[in-house]
């Protein structure tokens, strides 16, 4: 599978006249070679050649060896220690893959720091080579956007795992619970629900919060008449999920009603709308025709989802589900289909749900129920 | 208090003759402004003037909901939608700030990634300056090195927080326990006690994974003989806290004693060595001397600490205890000390304190056992 991978992205490469593409630790890293690392400080660079060869790392003496036995396998490193520092190593490494004179450098422009930029710029002022660097996110997301069957595998698990874990959570709401009491607890079920861990830090927004897409979790206590926003995810076998659910403490008023059904309209709508060939823009364009039909344009401050799969917090993968977003999607593509209505001073709703463009048009993984939960006040 | 920062900001900035500092989501941030933001793939700059006037945000409407309360305080914000892309929002910002023809301009190597790089850099292209971008990571490095009271009292009760789950976790070690499972209760123990967050994803590694100092947590079963380190953390008002101890489960073997005889000499030595006025280089060197002279030298594989304070994984804050760390500390000044012995196939100690400096020498604000704790078998 990893030999694949790497194949595609030498075809890629030489489509793009790239000499080196260069990653740095996060979801490129782990979809190309499988390694994973702790974000650190510490240079930690991946090399990808053109021609296909052994890609090289340079990589920490501390972070060598929970990688080691793996990393063997499938790269040479170039290690450097803290005494020592990475220059040394990181020209070594270099100069083994750069072409002389010129090259083409392609960088994770919305990972990468510009603290590995300087270390490459200045790698190659040493090495006397004279680097064109540009962006490698769209070639490397174009390779994730469509999954393979155990990619699929694994965010239906994550899906699973997160609904069980919600429902569970919801089943503990009531008057005089608070948002970070009910965050706790949804962290908590979704962990034994047999997550590896939360896609992000769990949102939980009631009430006036409810209004604000991201909403940081307070210390306010449930009250009967509330919205609460649910946004939550697991992550399984590194493919995360990211459900949303709006449910009401008590009977709703007529207006809060009346917001749910526009969303959960243009919820169902997108979903059904979904096939091979259709555009992120098209699906947005969906969705955010019933919310504005409904009278609630205004108040969708978001595009309608984003793409999902090994990319987590802080950076969603793609495809975007927004204006000018025109690629065609393929079967296999995953995203979230997550509309939503947010008025200052009342409150808001969101449902979304994480689905896959299939043969015969749209698979969702999540599958909670969608009409309204009352819970009891 | 901010108004306090703004001001030393500004004259660190006529110091280092800065046009403007540009400053993205994450501790500089929420220290300058006392703003947090959800790190996203959307641009978010915070631009700081050399006047010391007001500062000007570039945000996502999506974002500005959550903070506007408190940001129309402190900064003018320059928003901008999904639809828009945030390029005019930050060329009239920009424009605002930006002297004519060129500028000097400090960012963050270590944070800033090279999207915002490139959106600033084709921002000052469109507005005719040239711009000389510089590294701003030491100045506002400095300005956080030293605590004021409240931050001191914040790192207090992380430290409270972390030691308290630690003692529960630790109590629930037996044999048969997974790493997995230990980490999971660590989690729900540090959150349980009070904490905002962890300060980063705990360490559990046990019997021969103790000899990688950054394990991924597995799913090994603790066996009678293991060496166990934790390392984990609270985040309290924003501030982390970060402490390991190394446990036996049963009698561990003569070698294994005195490993952790040399590590806790080390951790102590250092603790005592520290005053108003050392280097970072200094403490490294008292800890590793000792560690060196017991014949482990080759297997202490890390500095002895980092700075300690609003940042967390991924970034640590200075100063670092290691080679080359010349600058005398200054009393308030808040690092680890974390001396460690990792011999593979054998295993690993590490014991890891909290600390700050005072008139006096050196306060811990974490303060758990470290004499070595035999866990029953």
């Amino acid at each position: 599978m990893l030999t694949n991978r790497l194949t595609q992205l030498a075809g890629a490469m030489a489509e793009h006249q790239l000499d080196v593409v260069v990653v740095v630790p996060g979801a490129n890293l782990r979809y190309l070679l499988n390694v994973s690392f702790h974000p650190s400080k510490r240079l930690t660079l991946a090399l990808f050649r053109r021609d296909g060869g052994r890609p090289s790392i340079v990589i920490p003496t501390l972070e060598l060896q929970g990688v080691h036995e793996h990393l063997g396998d499938v790269a040479d490193a170039y290690q450097w220690t803290d005494s020592e520092g990475p220059s040394s190593a990181l020209l070594e490494a270099l100069e083994q893959v750069l072409p002389a004179q010129r090259a083409r450098v392609a960088v994770e422009h919305t990972v990468m720091r510009v603290m590995e930029l300087r270390a490459l710029e200045d790698a190659g002022r040493q090495l006397g080579v004279q680097l064109e660097i540009v962006d490698a996110t769209p070639l490397l997301a174009r390779m994730r956007m469509v999954k393979d069957v155990h990619e699929l595998a694994a965010m239906a698990e994550a899906a699973r795992i997160v609904e069980a874990a919600l429902g569970k959570t919801i089943a503990q709401i009531k008057p005089g619970i608070t948002e970070r009491q009910l965050s706790l607890i949804c962290t908590q079920e979704i962990m034994a629900a047999g997550a590896e861990g939360e896609s992000f830090g769990n949102l939980i927004a009631s009430g006036p919060n409810s209004a604000n897409p991201h909403h940081n979790v307070s210390d306010r206590a449930f009250q009967p008449g509330d919205l609460i926003v649910l946004d939550c995810g697991a992550i399984y076998r590194g493919y995360a999920s990211d459900i949303t659910r709006t449910v009401a403490l008590g009977e709703p008023t007529p207006g809060a009603r009346a917001m749910y059904d526009a969303v959960l309209k243009a919820n169902t709508a997108a979903r059904d709308f979904v096939r091979p060939g259709v555009t992120g823009e098209q699906i947005d364009q969906v969705a955010r025709g019933i919310i504005t039909a409904a009278g609630y344009g205004d108040y969708f401050l978001h595009r309608t989802g984003h793409g999902l799969g090994l990319e987590i917090n802080p950076c969603h993968e793609p495809p975007d589900l927004v204006a000018r977003s025109t690629e065609p999607l393929a079967v296999g593509t995953t995203f979230t289909i997550e509309p939503g209505v947010y008025i200052q001073g009342v409150g808001g709703v969101r449902i979304e749900d994480d689905v896959v463009i299939t043969e015969a048009g749209c698979r969702s993984f999540t599958t909670f129920q969608r009409e309204l939960l009352v819970v009891p006040s």
